[in-house]
């Protein structure tokens, strides 16, 4: 399956100079959604307790990840979204500075986590989490993302396995 | 299953004098997550081209029960942050005013589509997304929801066959 005949091009979102990259193509055929799940889950470690999803892109996949490996699923949100009682990491990513939040109940000692996104740009927003996951004593066993921007190195922001279904 | 004991009342969120329903617990469990997956696509109509899931939660569920129905997945958001040509609704909800907007391309004429959120609350949000879709020249052949405040007459709002999975 062509994947990339599924991702649209958009010049000048969300500021001017950025080339987005909409997924929305590809989550509106379920052949091409089911394809890119079966990659995600493809090579996960062994046992994994819990899948994290970043807000928002993260969930449509987030979701579906955690159900085909029966782990739990975690959402880390922006600031002041989750109810219950959260600790923060402030990040910086291509366009503009924020801070996620996750539930403090949310991952327990010893956990095996895995972390998705839906793109994989200069990696801040999922060293971020990487962090909170640390913090709440998992393990990060994996990061994915449908996409992956190359050229602007992410990875090196992050020790834990990488995969990623695109590239750019 | 007792899937109230996974539901989480958390008071004065997101403002003073909401009962906020946390489905975090619920999203942790697989099982429960698993069970309320089944409920959701338990009754609905023989065909469905289309699921649209409404931000930021209606995204947990919503790609799942589209990869269940083997249904395309439409995201509709808040102002401003869908890259493509939108059209937008406003509307007003339980606390507060906004806009929402789904990609002109993203929904054809004819389809059919099932529209869902996790809370049924005033029902002022899902309305909005009816008139979303039939301005697309699609059909609402179902609204479903994870929870419905029964209280606050949602279902009044609303023409389309419903359904909840837990009733408040």
């Amino acid at each position: 399956m062509n994947l990339e005949t599924f991702i649209r091009d958009i010049p000048n979102f969300p500021k001017p100079g950025i080339l987005f990259k909409d997924i929305t193509p590809l989550l509106n055929s379920p052949e091409a959604f089911a394809h890119c799940l079966e990659e995600l889950v493809s090579k996960t470690p062994d046992t994994i307790d819990k899948v994290i999803g970043i807000e928002a892109r993260g969930f449509f996949f987030g979701t579906a990840i955690a159900q085909k490996l029966s782990a739990g699923f975690i959402p880390v949100r922006k600031k002041g979204k989750l109810p219950y009682t959260t600790i923060s990491e402030n990040y910086s990513l291509e366009y503009g500075d924020d801070a996620l939040e996750i539930h403090e109940d949310a991952v327990r000692k010893g956990d095996r986590v895995l972390i998705h996104d839906d793109v994989l740009a200069t990696g801040g927003t999922a060293k971020a989490v990487v962090n909170l996951v640390e913090r709440l004593g998992g393990t990060v066993v994996q990061c994915n993302f449908l996409i992956e921007l190359e050229f602007l190195n992410g990875r090196k922001q992050l020790n834990s396995p990488i995969l990623s279904v695109l590239k750019y």
